[in-house]
C-alpha cells in the first residue's frame, strides 16, 4: 500500500525521480521537424525539414537570425519555438546593451538554459521545444543544443525532432572535420532525407569562422 | 502501475506530449463557422459563413477591420474572437504611436501569436478561437492563420472552422495566381457552400494591393 | 484508456471543445423569469415577468435604467443580474466622462461581453446571467442580448430565462416592423404568457427614437 | 460517461446550473435562529428568537443598531451574522461621511447584496447567514432581507432561520396593513412561537415613521 | 448519482451546511485541558486544569495577564491558544493607543471574534482553540467565551475543553449569585476535578470589580 | 456515507481534529537524533548524538551557539533544524537591536514558538524539527523545549529524538537538583546512551548561572 | 479506514514524516554521473565522471570554478546542477561585495543549503541535484557536500551519484591523510572507475592549501 501512496503524492517528480512534466515536453519534442546541426572548425550549418503542408501554405520558418552572429533552429510546439527564439533575441540584444559586444554562443546557451528550467521548477508549462543554435565568436564557430529541461550541450552534431536517431547515425558515420561548407550542407540533407524518407524541402543556416556572419540560406520557395 | 503513474500525473501535458487543453480549444475552432482567405499578389479575400440564426436575430459580424490595411476574421468561441479582434486593434495602434507607421501583416500575427501562447503556459484556459488576417503592407498582400496554440502561418488559401476540410478541397484544385477579384470571391463562396451545403449567408471583406485598404464588403442583410 | 486520460484531465474544456462552467451558467439562465425584448424602428420594449412571490413580498425589480436613452433586463441568478446592471451603469458613466457623449448602445453591450468573457478564462465563476439591453443612439433604436460566455447577438427579438423558446415562437409568428409601442406591449405580454402559463405580472422598460429616453413602466403593484 | 466527466469537472456550478456552496450556506441560514421583519407604513418590528441556551449563559444579541435609523437582524453562523452586521455599520458611516446624510434603506441592503455577492464568485466560503434590514429614510419605512447569494428582497413580511415556513404562514394569514405597534409585536411573537413550539425569548428592534428612529426594546433579560 | 455529486464538490461547507473544518477545529478544542470561567457582579475566576506533565516539565502557563483590567484562559492547540492571546495583547495595546482608555471586555471579544472569523472563509486553517475572557470594565465584572467559529458568549459560568459538559453541570447546580471570590474558587475547583478525576493542579486568575485588576493568583508550583 | 464525506474533505484538520501534517512533522522529528536536555538551578546541559556517520564524514554539528548565554539543539530534519537555528540567532540579534539588551530564554522560545506555528495555519510544509533551548537570564538558568506544532515548554529535562522515551526514563530517575555539572554530563550521556545503545559520541553544551555563558564543550571529534 | 485517510490526505509529508518530494529528488541524484570529493589537510580533489557521450557532443562541464580559492561539482539533474552554481557563484560575490573578504567554505555551504532548504518547503519542486564544495580558506582546506533536502556534510570522502556506494568503499579503504596530490587524483579514478567500470574520461578540479587556489584540471578533451 505504501508504494501506491508514495506513486500517488508526487506532483512534479513521478516514480525513480523522473520529472514526469519535461518528460512529456521532450516527447512533444520528438515529435517535432527533423532538425540538425553540424559544426567544423571553419563552419556550422544548421538545417531543418521544412515539414510538407498543405498546398498554398507556405512552410513556417525554421531556421532563425538571432544577431549577426548568431543563429538558430529548433523542434517541437511551433509556439514554444517561437517563443524561445524571441527570448534568443531580447537576450542578446540586452547582451550588445549592457557589455557592449556581441554575446558568445555559450552565454546564449547559457541564458536560453536558464529560461528553460524556470518553466521546470513552478507550476507552469514546461515548454516543449529544443533548440539548436550556431555562432561564431573569439573561441572560434560553435554549436550547442539546449533542452526542454534547461540541459544543454555543446558538440559538432546534433539531432533534434522526430527521426533524430537516424539522422545522427548518419552525421557520425559520414562527419569529417575537414568538409568543406558544401558538403557539410550536403551531410545536412543527406542526414534529413534518411530521417523523413520524403522529398521535405529543407531550410539552412550557415555561419563561417571568416567574417564571423550568420546567414539564411535563401529558403528553397 | 506505471505508465498509469505517468498518465496520471501530467497536468498541462497528456500522453505523448500533447497538450490537454490546447487540444480542446482546437475542437472548439472545429465547431465554428466556415471561414476562408485566399490571397493573390493583387488581392485577398476573408469570407465566413454567418450561421444562419433565429429569425429577428442579425447574425453576428464575422470581418472586422483592424486597421485601415488590416483586416481578420476569426471562428471558435465567439467571445474568444472578440477578444483576439480587441487585442489586434489594440497592438495595431501600439504600433502606430511607438513607430510611427502601420503595422506590417507578419508583425500583427506574431504579437497574436505570442498573446495566444501565454494563455497555453499557464493555469488559466487557452482560448478557443483561430483568426485569419489580411492586409497590404511594404511586402504586399499577406494572409496569415494564428491557432489556439500561438502556431501561425503565412499562404495563399485557409480555412478554419466547421467543414474547413471540404473548403480547403475547393481552394485548392480551384485556386490561381492570377484570379481577379471578382473570382477570388467566387471561389470563397463556392468553398464555404461545399462546407455548409446550405444557403448561409457570406460576409466578405477585401484587400487590394493598389491603395492597400481593407473593406468589409456590404453585409448581405 | 487514452480517452478516459483526455477527459480527466481538462479543468476548463470538457469533451469535444466545450466550456463545462460556462454551460452550467447558462442553465441558470434558463431556469431564471421569462424575460423579453422586441424592437422596431420606432420603439423597443423591454418586458420580463416578474416571478409569483410570497405575499407581503415586492417583486423584484426586473427593468433596470442603465442611463437616459438606455435600459437593461435580466435573467438568470439575481446577484449576478444585479452586477451587471451595476457594472452597465458605472461604465455607461465612464463613458461619459471620457467621451463626454452618451454611450451608443453597441458599445455597451461590447463593454458587457468583455467584462462576462473575462470570468470564462480565469480560475472564477462564470457569472450564471444574460442582459437584454434596449436604447436608442445616434444610430437608431437598438436592442441586444449579452450571455455568460461573453457572445452578445444584436436583433429586434430576444427571449430568455424559463419558457424562452415558447416567447421566440410568439415573437417570431406575430412581429411587425410596423407595429405601434402599445401593439409591441401586447406582443410581449402575450410571449410571456405563452411561456410561464400563468397571471404572473410583467415589468415593462420602452424606448423611443422620438426623444431617444428609456422610460421604466409603472411597475403594476 | 459523458455525463459523469460533466458531472464531476465542475467547481463552482454543480448540476443544472446550481451554486453547490452558496445552496450549502443557504441550509445554514435554515438552521438559524427563528427571525422575523414586519413591516406596515408606519412601522417595522424586527424580532429574533433567542436560542434557549444553558444557564449562565446569555443569550447572543440579535437585534442590531446599525444607524440611529436603521437596524438589522440575522439567521445562520453566529461568525457570519457578526462579520455582515460589522460590514452594514461600516458602509452606513462611509455613507454618512461620502453624502453627508443617512444611508436610505435601500442603499444599505444593495451594499450589502454586493458584499455578499463577491464571496459567491472566488474560491472563498460563501457567507452563511441572511439578514433582515428595517430602517425609515424618505421614501417611509422599509423592510429588506439580503441573502448569501446576493440577492435581496423589498416587502412588508420576511422571516428567516428554523421554523421560517411556519411563522410566515403566520404572518401571511393575519397581517393587516393598519396594525398598531403594538399589535405588530403581537404579531412577530406569535408569528416565532408558531415555528419554535417552545418558550424561547423575543429580542424585538422596531423603527417608527415618526421621528425616523430605530430602538432596540429592552432585551427580556 | 446526484447527492454523490452535491456531496463531493463542497469544499467549504459539508453536507446539510455545516462548516467542515470549523468543526474539526471545535474537536481539538474539546480535547483540550478543562477549563473554565465564573463570574458575579463582584468577582469573576478563571481557571484551568494544568494537565499532569511527565516530572521535570512545568505545566504550560494557562492564565494569561493581558491587560491590567482583563486576563484570558483557552482549551486547544497551545500553539493556537499562544496566538490569540498575543492578538489579545495587541489588540489590546492598540485599543489604549487609538482611545487612551482600556479596551472594555465585549471590544476584546468582539475584535478576537473577528479576528477567528477570518480564518474561517479562506483557504488556511481555522484555529483549534477557545477563548474565555475575564475582566473589569466600567459596565462592570465581565466574562466572556469565543470559539474557532468567532462565535462569542456572555455569561456568567463557561466551561470548555475535555470534560466541560462534567464542570457545566457542576458550576450550574452551585452557582450562586453572591459567592465569594473564595468560594468561587472552591466552586471552580469542583467543577474542574469533576471532570478530569484526578489530581490536577489547577491554575486560577480573578479579576475584582473593587479595584478593577485582573491578578493570576500563585501558580502551584 | 456521511462520515466518508466528513473525512475526505478536511485538508488541514484529519479525524478527531488532528493536525495531520504537524502530526506527520512529528513523526520525523521521532526518527532524529537522541538529544536531551537537563537543568538545575546552577546549570544546564545539552547534548545530542552524533549520529554515526560513514568514515571521513564530520559528524554534523548538534549544539548550536544561539548568542552568548544561549544555546540550543535540535532533532529531525537537519535542513529544518538548521533553518530554525539561524532564526534564532536572527530573532535573538534583533533583539539585542530593538531593546539594548540579552533576550531572555522565555523569549527567545516565544518567538521560535510563533515562528513555527505559522507553518501550521497555511498551505505550506510545518517544519519537522524540535528544538530544546538553554540559557541563563536574569530569572536564573532555563531550558525550554519547542515542538512542530508552535508548543513550547519549560522545564528540567528533556528528551526528543528516537529513543526519547528511554532517555526521559533515566533522566527522571536519576535526577537531582543538587547535580554538579559533571554529574550533570554524566547523567546526559547516560541517558542517551540507554536510547540508542550504541558508542554514537555525543556533542555537549553547558550554560552556568554564574557567568551566564553558554559555552559548547570541545567537540570529540 | 481512517489510516487510509491519514495517508491520503498528506501532501508534503508522507507516511511516517517522511518528504516524499525529497526522497524522489534524491532518486534523481542517485542516477546521475558518479562525483567525489576527497580530501586531506594539504589538498582536495573533485572528480567527476564525464558521461559517455554520442560522437561528436562534448561531454558537460562537470567542475565548476565557483571563486578563486572556491571550486564545486554535482550529479542530478544537469539544469538543477547548473542553477545551484549559479547561485553558489552569486553568493560568493554577494559576500565578497558586503564583506570585502572571500567567502569561506563553510559559509558557501551554508547559503547552498538555505537556498535547497527553500524549496522544500512550498509549492514548488526540491531541487534534483547534489553538491560536493571544495576550497581553501583561513581554516584550511575543507570539503563540503550538500544535498537536496538542505543537509550538509563536512568530511574528508564524500561520493554521489550512481554507484556512490562503491566509490565511498574504495575511497574509505585506500584513503590516508598524508596522501600526495597525485595519489589523490589516482584514489579519485580507482574510486570512480569502480562504479563506472567502464572507460569514462573523468574531470578533475584540485585546490591546495598552499596558494590558496582552486584549479581546473586540463580536461581530457
Amino acid at each position: 500500500m505504501e508504494s501506491q501512496q508514495l506513486g500517488r503524492m508526487p506532483y512534479f517528480y513521478g516514480p525513480q525521480g523522473t520529472l514526469v512534466q519535461v518528460e512529456a515536453a521532450l516527447e512533444a519534442v520528438n515529435r517535432g521537424s527533423t532538425t540538425i546541426g553540424i559544426r567544423t572548425a571553419d563552419y556550422a550549418v544548421l538545417a531543418s525539414q521544412l515539414k510538407p503542408t498543405r498546398p498554398l501554405v507556405d512552410p513556417a520558418e525554421k531556421i532563425y537570425q538571432i544577431d549577426s552572429h548568431l543563429g538558430a533552429t529548433g523542434a517541437g510546439y511551433i509556439g514554444d519555438v517561437l517563443k524561445l527564439i524571441q527570448e534568443l533575441r531580447v537576450s542578446s540584444q540586452k547582451h550588445r546593451l549592457t557589455f557592449d559586444s556581441a554575446v558568445d554562443v555559450k552565454t546564449a546557451a547559457e541564458n536560453l538554459s536558464s529560461y528553460l528550467h524556470e518553466y521546470t521548477i513552478y507550476a507552469v508549462r514546461p515548454l516543449g521545444a529544443s533548440v539548436i543554435l550556431a555562432g561564431s565568436d573569439p573561441t572560434g564557430v560553435q554549436l550547442y543544443q539546449v533542452d526542454p529541461s534547461g540541459t544543454y550541450f555543446k558538440g559538432s552534431g546534433f539531432a533534434i525532432g522526430s527521426g533524430s536517431e537516424e539522422s545522427l547515425k548518419v552525421i557520425q558515420s559520414e562527419y569529417k572535420r575537414d568538409k568543406t561548407l558544401e558538403e557539410l550542407k550536403e551531410l545536412a540533407t543527406k542526414a534529413i532525407k534518411s530521417a523523413t524518407m520524403d522529398d521535405s524541402q529543407i531550410e539552412f543556416g550557415v555561419v563561417s569562422l571568416e567574417g564571423s556572419k550568420f546567414l539564411k540560406l535563401n529558403s528553397p520557395n
